[in-house]
């Protein structure tokens, strides 16, 4: 009867929340992102149901928490990262607040800081950054950003997906007066076993991670540098691990 | 022989991670921020030595971590949210990594999701909300901002511990071109049970938010308006429970 909207965390499944887990070793019912951990669905009760989102639109998504909400005492609508940043938490919670279903959001890891952790870059630093603009790629070709703005940022600017679009998105930003030479990452299966790291300046990162996989996070700014401070952090490590 | 820089999440301690609980139960040492959820500090084995950040200066903690390094095999650096964003994280790697002692890494729940998500607020919404812009009140307070640019700035706008400084830097957003009517939050002591939320427009929220205790953060943006959405977010929980 209550639907639990859980952040499934970053890629490693040890990163997701114990509230999260002890979630899923009780659900009855499982509707799970396949950007997800899906190494989770291993702690489901062998009866729970397994429902991947695979090609359902947000409103059939909707509709079927509540259908599930209905039924089942214990329903987890998985996702990966974080449930309200660029997760579409709050529609799923509306729409079950609409049917009186019960919700609860857990929130989880977001890529945003674990990503970038993991290859050595923190999103602020002392002397060179004391600020994050997020945004994702696909905002960013929808025009809903305004890049003349975004190009005056300072800081660290993180591209949530964006490897397809990277080209235009760098073309764009130095088109719109951010430094040529500003130090970028790509980071593809960040946290996981299957992390890949390419560093380089704005306008060849583009270039530089012709490609890498997905999904992948970008980082745009003094930090991004970091990723080279150490030969280690060249080596995918499910986690930054030094020395 | 190693240190582990382990995200505390943002105040709920079933919010901290599966593998961040996992190092706190096998601990010789654990260095904590008071703001890291101190409950989690039941979890550590017997023995395990606590000492509280107090009011040690950054490079003092970093020469205790690396004592402690050298004589212990599991040593914690337990901090409230993500090591890697306003977490100084990154300098404490390098000291460790300067000497000689390995080091991983373990990120946490950040407020910056968590807090808002608590009260309903998404930072990210369609047709609202593309882009998130992530400050320090203190950042402010030290003209390492443009306030010219962030007037300008679409979609969210968050500012981590600002309850002192709010007025101030309300002030200064509005002088700079700000909407005064844009929505604002203000949340305390989110995710747990001392949790306060107060919202309204951007030239009151100061007001409205005397009072409120620390730590705290402020959503600045269209989102905001939605932890008036339903009458039962007013009431504090550990996490966002409707209906």
């Amino acid at each position: 009867m209550t639907v639990h909207l859980v952040g499934g965390g970053p890629g490693d499944p040890d990163l997701i929340t114990v509230r999260g887990l002890e979630l899923l070793r009780e659900a009855d019912a499982v509707v799970y992102d396949e950007l997800a951990p899906l190494e989770l669905l291993a702690e489901l009760p062998a009866t729970a149901l397994q429902i991947p989102r695979a090609g359902m639109r947000q409103r059939q998504i909707d509709e079927l928490l509540v259908s599930l909400g209905r039924r089942f005492e214990t329903v987890v609508r998985l996702k990966g990262g974080d449930p309200f940043l660029f997760g579409r938490g709050r529609e799923e919670v509306d729409a079950l607040t609409a049917a009186g279903i019960p919700c609860e959001v857990v929130p989880g890891v977001s890529a945003l800081t674990a990503v970038p952790a993991s290859a050595g870059i923190p999103l602020t630093h002392r002397g060179l950054s004391a600020q994050v603009t997020v945004i994702t790629a696909r905002s960013a070709a929808d025009d809903d950003l305004d890049f003349d703005q975004l190009a005056q940022t300072a800081g660290t600017l993180v591209v949530f997906m964006g490897v397809a679009r990277l080209e235009e998105l760098a073309e764009r930003l130095v088109a719109a007066g951010k430094a040529a030479d500003t130090p970028a990452a790509v980071i593809a299966n960040g946290t996981t076993e299957r992390q890949e790291t390419v560093v380089g300046r704005l306008d060849e990162i583009a270039h530089l991670a012709r490609g890498v996989s997905s999904p992948a996070l970008t980082v745009i700014g003094p930090t991004a540098a970091f990723a080279l401070a150490d030969p280690c952090l060249s080596e995918p490590t499910s986690r930054l691990a030094l020395v």
